[in-house]
């Protein structure tokens, strides 16, 4: 049965498309205007604004679609600036007081418009399970006993910042937390990280410190898991981290073997733990 | 009875000394090298290393204090490049594995060893009673009902994060979390909010969204009150925040008069609040 993937920005909506359509599902994409890539010309599509919920139901109707997975990022619009179909007049009011509440509010609104449309919100991991992050080291370097301390803290760091709806990310090394995720994001988080005194963190050259992502305890995995990629693993690699803990069955990577290798290449882990 | 003050970096130290002096205190400074201020020659004084606790101990014993307060910014030290004195080289080991365990850890660590030595631990609050917050607004700005609910949340997430040894202080617009203090500090998590799109924020045309700075749960008011100036004033001013809110009786506010000032002319408020 044909999937319905209505994509936002970032790396992950094609990730997904590719990997279901290399088990063999149709995919039809609704491309978010302004966000989504030019990358879903080779699918089936249909490319709206944010405000026109009413027309992406009708394109993913016609496609013969019953599930539906909302991926990658989706920036907040000026709702003063939207343009607005009929349904999106309607709606907009709820969506507005969802984005009051913060993203994973404004989230769960939009996959409800979908659910009460009659249609199925399907989790990442269920359209493409080859993303999601296993237990274990991806590459060959695995974590020591004072990293793992780190991840315990940096984990309690982000659960606690999740249950208030902050942020998916927090880094620490050696008890000290470096960095902790808000609306910058996690990239923005990481480059910071370069700009504290070397005293206090790891360097390219002598790594220290671990960077966590986890999904907020207030999130669905059904539209917001946590990802890295290469790019993350760069990231962290260029302000002096020793790796990155994801939490496995909950997290996804998107270029497994890409970073794995990048991984190797740079010496830092890449682990997915139940913490 | 005379004032030992130990003064690290920043203005508090030197408005903490100006305040107990002009109540009629006399004061003793030791200053730390590298961190505090020249005004430390106005007072009876002596320049340390953070490694010479020997030194610190013998020239306050000297000057017939009893009471001591650690106020300012400690650096956390190259320990390998430290100058250390014979008690230096026995308590380092203690104070490597504080600093392990984050800025507080280190900090009880440090008034411990006074304390040990017959010292009594004093709180800014007791030696300089003018700094501290009191409820209500400083200047004639006041916060309206949506900054109040933004308060709310940044109190939460600061006091979530305080429990972990985090940070003090967050920004809240509106409901989202626009930033949150690590490792960082409060001035740069300030003026990481302008880089922020600025749909998600405010601007110093319209101003929208509220810095809180709260003593973290694990903190001692001994040690590490939050402090807040004309230049936290000024910093917020710059990123379009709409107010700071501090807890009343738990908060330092340093020169009250010209922070009121400061923010009634750029159009903040300035609140303390018993949340």
């Amino acid at each position: 049965m044909s999937l319905g993937l209505i994509a936002g920005g970032g790396e992950l909506p094609r990730a997904v498309a590719e990997s279901a359509r290399a088990a063999g599902r149709p995919v039809f994409v609704v491309a978010l205007g302004g966000m989504c890539g030019g990358w879903a010309e080779e699918f089936p599509h249909e490319r709206i604004s944010l405000g026109e919920p009413g027309r992406a139901l009708k394109a993913l109707a016609a496609a013969g679609t019953k599930d539906v997975l909302l991926v990658g990022k989706v920036e907040r619009p000026k709702f003063s600036e939207l343009k607005l179909d009929a349904k999106g007049v309607m709606v907009l009011p709820k969506v507005i007081a969802a984005a009051r509440r913060g993203d994973d509010a404004l989230l769960r609104m939009l996959v409800g418009l979908f659910e009460e449309a009659g249609f199925r919100a399907v989790s990442v991991a269920e359209a493409a399970p080859g993303l999601v992050a296993e237990p274990g080291s991806l590459g060959r370097i695995s974590p020591d006993e004072s990293h793992r301390a780190d991840m315990t803290q940096a984990f309690a760091i982000v659960r606690a910042l999740g249950a208030l709806d902050v942020g998916q990310a927090a880094a620490v090394c050696e008890g000290l937390a470096l960095a902790v995720e808000a609306a910058e994001g996690t990239d923005a988080m990481i480059a910071r990280i370069g700009q504290l005194r070397d005293n206090l963190r790891g360097t390219p050259e002598k790594r220290r410190g671990v960077l966590v992502k986890a999904l907020k305890p207030t999130q669905d995995a059904k539209t917001d898991m946590p990802v890295i990629g290469v790019e993350t693993v760069r990231r962290a690699a260029e302000v002096g981290l020793a790796g990155i803990a994801v939490e496995a069955g909950k997290s996804l990577i998107v270029g497994k073997n890409a970073v794995a290798a990048e991984a190797d290449r740079l010496g830092l882990f890449v682990v997915g733990v139940s913490p």
